[in-house]
């Protein structure tokens, strides 16, 4: 058998396939095998390769193909091994949101629930920090873990949270790169076996995904997130990995932090009970579908219990002291936030018009917001940079909010005036107030278990 | 405004060119002209130009853009200027088709008629032999002119068929070299601004076009075909070079001769009146339009009475003897063809069956005809391959022909029995036989003036 397929497999050609996929034609396992062997091997020149995405792109995959395309992506480096962490290891991943603090949270309350959690991050580039940037805003907290000591901690303490360091899925790497010059990275099952086969490779079995929505997402639209949602989900079955998949809204930032020390003090607000009502449902929603997915609560409405019982009894906050601990940071922070660096300045960008005149808040463009920072030097502009943690950018309202002109809008936390006024311009094209009252928009618009 | 414009054209970006056409927009000049320019410089690599080629596979090119791409891919090298020979001078072209001759009898005949004809022709690749192949077996005719020495010729005695030796139209090469490999071959607008960029380098002004379709062809569409045929219109009008064309049918070799003294004795035979009917179609169908849209008859009716009667007279024979003086050749093969490379032996193919059987031929695989020549060494199997001249197939019935088993189907030219038996084994692959009567196919689908 094996022979025979060798064979059949030594046969095959990227014209072919590049021809097949043009036709709407599906890749059946040994073709998508040849396909990334080739990306790895450097035999498939990449301006086939280049075709071949754009015609996806145009044809599509099926379910079957992007499981296929993604489980091949996942071998074609390391793959963590966490099985003697149990049956279940969680493992949280966002598609990309402003203000996005949640697997800060999310974290230390799952693991004080009793499930391992084994959470590799990136760093940020482009307008978002990373949570591993964000959690540098802790004197001393280490994030440059090696595998054997991530384990170990898990093991030990029930969570970890660590920068990539081993090279996961590089067949991704190499094929996003040319996706990124060649128009081809809109496309839900690329984007799906991206996301999955580094989830995958990371190892954990319970994958949690948050599928943001809105302008500048990866999908601008509801019905384009929900898609890719499902098909994650599907991907996940496939290779029989649980995945749970949220899909929100990405209209405005996530709570009213955004920067770094900024961001790690709303988590912390979040663990003591006092957090944003959007990111405190996101946490629950999650949390909720993960504990009912991992057999620690039978519903959704037994599982928010016990979450909740977690947060006011300071139990996920104790987690969350443990993991600071654990990576070698001052876990003081949690009561004395002074530990961690601040600009020098707080000043208002107030809402504009006729002093008094009646406002409401219509939309916050999340990558302003996200640019008010970054030009204050808490965003990358390349690989490498170093960032400003202790700059940012405090909401003081959200989208359906009733304001008056004069009121501040934001605070924006700053070092110089010069700071301020790149921030204040760009918080100006952030915000959209209108004359009459408008709904407030619904953070979750779909739940896939 | 030239400043303007470098600064504008300055912003262009590939990345931008290619996620335009991917949803479908149009490039105006500029981009058009930045795409080729990038393609020639080199500063646009393969992998974004192949993710730009499938997407306009998959979106299109509207016919204001395939004529901007048309008109840059033409200026990317050297053009012809052909004006000294008058205001109309006639080119034809193929998209190639197996038995394909057409161009020795128009040529002289269009010659005879008083419209100049410039003709360069390349050599044939793949399983069709070029007519500059066919050429050769003409004792002595030499294809490779000087531009200057082929414009004189066609001065002094109105026509010249030269091999390309000027790089016309480079960017066609290196972007068909592309599409080769990477599943982009067949677009309509791509292939119709590769085939009018080359015709309008070459410098005429009355572009003559023979469109092919079914099996095998480019388009196997007769709609397909169509489209094309008035793409390639109307890009020429556009561009303001008249531009006729006709579609025909490709679901049999043209004329009953395959192979190179074979065709080049039906192509004499025809200039002598005794052509098969529809070579004999083909050339006073494009004739016409050719006499009509040069001001030399008034209407198809008339311009067919020219043409017959320069066939009927002799004075289109005279103008090939010319042609073939004019460039070295013996024009005694006109009275002579034994003067020409002839191979060993003739042997029937016969219609397979029990002797006596009545059988109708419904269809003529053209490609597998052209393989059956090929195997015989008539056929080029890579670049500067030498050609068998004198080896061939002679059809003995086209289809709707009614026949008996034991019949000859064809007529082998060849030397060797291991020729013979190559051959032969192609020929019953070609051959369709059904037992009951079918109609004559027509061979031109419709013509565009």
């Amino acid at each position: 058998m094996v022979t025979a397929n060798s064979v059949r497999g030594g046969q095959i050609r990227m014209i072919d396939l590049i021809l097949g996929k043009r036709q709407g034609k599906s890749h059946n396992r040994q073709e998508i095998d040849f396909l990334v062997g080739g990306i790895m091997d450097g035999s498939i020149p990449d301006y086939q390769l280049s075709a071949w995405l754009m015609a996806v792109c145009w044809q599509g995959m099926t379910l079957e193909e992007t499981a296929f395309l993604t489980d091949a992506m996942c071998n074609s480096g390391s793959v963590l091994d966490l099985s003697e962490l149990g049956s279940v290891v969680g493992d949280k991943h966002s598609t990309g949101g402003v203000g996005d603090k949640t697997t800060l949270v999310f974290v230390p309350l799952l693991a004080a629930a009793g499930i391992p959690m084994a959470k590799l991050s990136g760093r940020g580039l482009g307008h978002t920090g990373g949570t591993i940037d964000k959690l540098e805003a802790i004197p001393g907290f280490q994030v440059d873990l090696k595998t054997k000591d991530f384990i170990e901690q898990v093991k030990k303490i029930g969570m970890a949270i660590g920068g990539q360091t081993a090279e996961l899925a590089p067949a991704d790497g190499k094929i996003y790169a040319l996706r990124d010059v060649t128009g081809t990275v809109e496309s839900i099952p690329l984007i799906a076996a991206s996301v999955m086969s580094k989830k995958l490779a990371a190892g954990a079995n319970l994958i949690i995904l948050d599928v943001k929505c809105g302008k500048g997402a990866f999908m601008e639209t509801e019905e384009k997130a929900k898609e890719l949602a499902a098909t994650m989900a599907s991907v996940g079955r496939l290779l029989k990995r649980p995945v749970l998949a949220v899909v929100t809204d990405m209209e405005q930032p996530l709570g009213f932090a955004v920067g770094h020390t900024v961001e790690v003090i709303e988590a912390i607000e979040t663990l003591k009970g006092n957090g944003p009502d959007d990111l405190n449902e996101l946490c629950m929603e999650l949390g909720a579908l993960a504990l009912v997915e991992a057999g620690k609560a039978s519903d959704k409405e037994q599982a928010q219990a016990i979450l909740k019982e977690l947060i006011s009894s300071g139990k996920a906050l104790n987690a969350f002291a443990k993991l600071i601990e654990a990576q070698g940071g001052d876990s003081r922070v949690l009561t004395d936030y002074s530990l961690m660096p601040h600009a020098k300045h707080q000043k208002a960008y107030l809402v504009p018009g006729q002093a008094g005149a009646p406002k409401w808040l219509e939309h916050i463009d999340g990558r302003k917001v996200a640019e008010a920072a970054k030009v204050m030097g808490a965003g990358r502009v390349k690989k490498g940079d170093p960032v400003d943690l202790g700059v940012g950018i405090i909401l003081q309202a959200k989208c359906g909010d009733a304001l008056k002109a004069g009121d501040a809008a934001a605070i924006i936390n700053y070092d110089t005036d010069s700071q301020y006024e790149a921030a204040a311009a760009k918080l100006a094209e952030a915000f959209t107030f209108v004359d009459k009252a408008v709904a407030k928009s619904k953070l979750i618009k779909a739940s896939i278990a």
